[in-house]
């Protein structure tokens, strides 16, 4: 058994079921591996962020850890930006990148980098395995460092003659770190203050996101007069109709900063303490107001779920009656094509158990409201930022959960990132239903121009805002890599044609004219 | 004046005249400042890997340093792949990369990360500017490292706060490193050894395969019986009828050997010594033959040309008799569409003066063959081997040179890396014909496979070199981007297609079925 042959078996052994890849000539003995171990399914990529965010998509859903193939340096590097989001939803994520032989490093051949600094930035963990017989272990450590709390980036390089010189056959996984539970004493603190009377938010993020956290959190808010809030961007938001509802931070700082004025406490609860996306002239940074306390109930590393259980039980909350979401079908009022209108078009035909994959930017606020009382569905954020992963995250997503329908909620600048992704959910038959939001621009460069107060712009300037010279077209672009696609001008279009995505087995991408 | 306008300043008096950008909110002071200042072309790319790969074409063809755009930390990742291959390019690269501002870092909001980090492992130069006031003094030192030779990357990372507070005007450039000449002894030990009369190879790149040094090389070897052979991968080769020939070591790594295995000594112009592009086991990492000599003349640092001048003088060379490339049209005799068909076609109709791009990997060489004896061109390959690297080499050579006609020579599996790049070229206008090679797979990869030794495959290893399912259509892909296209399923209609684009302004792709 050589050295790939003993990593594949540790990973499957470690309960690693899917690989996302997109190998080269350095992985080929890994590659040629994958039949002989099985256990594995490997997914192919056309381009490297395709595979990272996929691999972060996967991981969101199946709740198991995420693993990639890649390829050297510069494989790598095409896959940070994604990693640096899946790094920011703390995603456990075992990256498989191979490298040079250890013999040959030294010659600097063209394709040669210094593998470790390109992993360091959006690493939290990164080993270049000595030789073939230390293969399997170092892989058994990648897999324990990904799943230590909250989920963590490990990166494991593989120099060529370690996969193919003889190993030492599968290593067992290490024991791998729990959450910490939450001290009584911290929920004795939160306990107080929040019988204090005191204008108090839940602000909530990871595991307090999902049903029960959610449930928890309600019962907390409804005995305490507590407020509830969702961080920005999360990883997965549990919502719709019968569940608990939750307010996100909005993303404008004017308007976060309103959302919080009120408040005299701010409880953290699997989140970090808000601050401003982006630093303004003359705006704050920190969003909470000055004479708000930020404390902590449980930070994103510690077990969130049994602290709000903790807290509840000691407020005697447990059995609250918590009022919850209302399904709600807004009623497509307008004629117009706007991104508000489409959001309720959405909310009203999203099928139950649905996936949203959400990377709509300058849209998603009226998404969040337009399928807040929609039937009960996984919300899927952009969490660090780094443009171009709705795509690729609900292809992964699709992968994780094949019985579910994924709807993408995409910007069209952004969906240019890493358009690949489309010829990947072609492939697998992925039942994904694309919305490219196509407003032609970069349009949240244009309100950011004027919110960091850059003064008036010419021609030059507008240029780089605007993606409609020449127009992209998305129904040719989608169908290039295999994806049946149509253009909604209207909003009885846009109806129609997402009736059709969501009725077919398959992706289906629809360009949807703003 | 704010800090980036005092930027933009210095880099127009610096000869900088174009910026390749993909900005965001943290850079909207300095697009913004674009219109006030002039000077400067920006040429928007939809993804960052077309951004760095057309600024590596661009200095490629301009001789001038390029500039670059970019976005935080993942924006930076995003180009980082096109950055390496124009490293090992020698090219003198300025990127502009902002950040956060200076205060705003320690809040860590989502979009934070090490920038110096990411830039370090493929920049030969990093530094983030303190203040608005130095700002223009770092940006002078930037250009300044970028063209020291044999040119390099420097990366200026600029935080929000540092463009958009007052800045101190412009700064002027400071003395920038020559070439240094080649000293007389190393010029003497080489005439010693061409002199010898044993089987002497004069290994070229850089500056000794542009028309000057190309032609010194030639005189020498004329004179001399030595042989002249070009690194295998190279930034820029000056070629076709008129000009003195100069084969390219292969590839394979057992093709490369029988090409150097009569060598006794190798004379390093330019070039670095011959190794092999990956590690094969039971296969050598040099390239050349044990009992052979490498020497060097003139490293890519020194200056390439006056060595051979130099050397020409010592031998009493310069006016000797070189002979030179004839205009050879090759006949398209075969009926089969094949790659190497399709260089003979390629060869018969390249314009004088044309720009070739040439990312084939497997028909690398069967068209290297096939335009040698074509009309005078440049041919610009890849460099440092991170695949996708044409469509945009071919755009930022356009936008270089808009006299010229510029032929992509495209891999398919490659192209799709950083298709984005097809956008770039029509909103620019730009004169590029470019040749979808469709073999519809990683065709490189089945045979690095059998090289590598990594044994037999089943269905799993063989879905990760395979692209036919489905096949990508990218007759859409390239209209969907706004570039006219067509496909060749016969060398009859390939003729025809061909002539169509090279005959048309603007970009047109030709989708050739392999």
């Amino acid at each position: 058994m050589n050295g790939a042959e003993s990593l594949i078996r540790t990973l499957t052994g470690a309960g690693v079921e899917v690989c996302f890849a997109n190998p080269g000539t350095s992985e080929m003995h890994f590659v040629a591996a994958l039949d002989r171990v099985g256990g594995v399914r490997c997914v192919l990529g056309l381009f490297e962020g395709v595979v990272t965010g996929a691999a972060d998509g996967y991981a969101r859903m199946a709740d198991k850890p995420a693993s990639t193939l890649l390829h050297l340096g510069p494989g790598l590097a095409n896959g940070l930006a994604n990693l640096h989001n899946a790094r920011r939803a703390n995603i456990p994520m075992v990256n498989i990148v191979g490298d040079h032989a250890t013999y040959h490093k030294r010659y600097d051949a063209p394709l040669t980098s210094d593998v470790e600094g390109v992993a360091r930035p959006f690493s939290d963990w990164v080993l270049t395995s000595a030789n073939s017989r230390s293969v399997a272990r170092d892989g058994a450590a990648a897999i324990a460092a990904a799943m230590t709390p909250p989920g963590r980036i490990a990166t494991l390089i593989l120099p060529a003659d370690t996969s193919w010189k003889e190993g030492d056959g599968p290593a067992p996984l290490p024991s791998v770190e729990k959450r910490a539970a939450v001290s009584p004493d911290k929920v004795a603190e939160a306990a107080r203050l929040l019988r204090s009377g005191e204008p108090t938010v839940l602000f909530l993020s990871g595991p307090a996101l999902r049903e029960p956290g959610l449930t928890l959190a309600g019962r907390i808010a409804a005995s305490t007069g507590a407020r509830l809030l969702a961080q920005t961007h999360n990883s997965r938001v549990e919502r719709g109709a019968g569940r608990v509802a939750v307010e996100f931070l909005p993303y404008p700082v004017d308007e976060a900063l309103s959302a919080l004025a009120d408040a005299r406490h701010l409880l953290l609860v699997g989140s970090k303490a808000p601050v401003a996306f982006f630093a303004y002239p003359d705006k704050p940074s920190e969003l909470s107001p000055p004479d708000c306390a930020v404390r902590t109930l449980a930070t994103p590393e510690e077990d969130v779920t049994q602290a709000l259980e903790a807290l509840a039980e000691e407020l005697n909350a447990r059995g609250t009656a918590v009022p919850v979401q209302t399904r709600e079908t807004p009623l497509a009022t307008a004629d117009k094509v706007t991104s508000g209108a489409a959001a309720a078009v959405v909310g009203a035909q999203l099928p139950e158990n649905a996936i949203v994959v959400e990377e709509a930017l300058t849209a998603a606020s009226g998404f969040i409201s337009g399928t807040q009382g929609a039937a009960p569905h996984d919300y899927l954020q952009l969490t660090g930022g780094a443009i171009g992963i709705g795509l690729p995250l609900a292809t992964g997503a699709a992968i994780a959960c094949p019985d579910r329908k994924v709807v993408c909620l995409q910007a069209d600048g952004s969906a240019m990132y890493t358009v690949q992704a489309l010829w990947t959910q072609a492939r697998e038959g992925l039942d994904v239903t694309t919305i490219i939001l196509d407003n032609r621009s970069y349009a949240i460069l244009k309100g950011e121009l004027a919110n960091v107060g850059a003064g008036s712009t010419g021609r030059k300037a507008d240029d780089m805002m605007e993606l409609d010279r020449p127009a992209l077209d998305w129904v040719f672009i989608a169908r290039g890599m295999g994806v049946e696609a149509g253009r909604a001008e209207t909003m009885e279009e846009f109806n129609r044609l997402l009736a059709t995505g969501l009725s077919s087995q398959g992706p289906y991408l629809i360009d949807l004219l703003l």
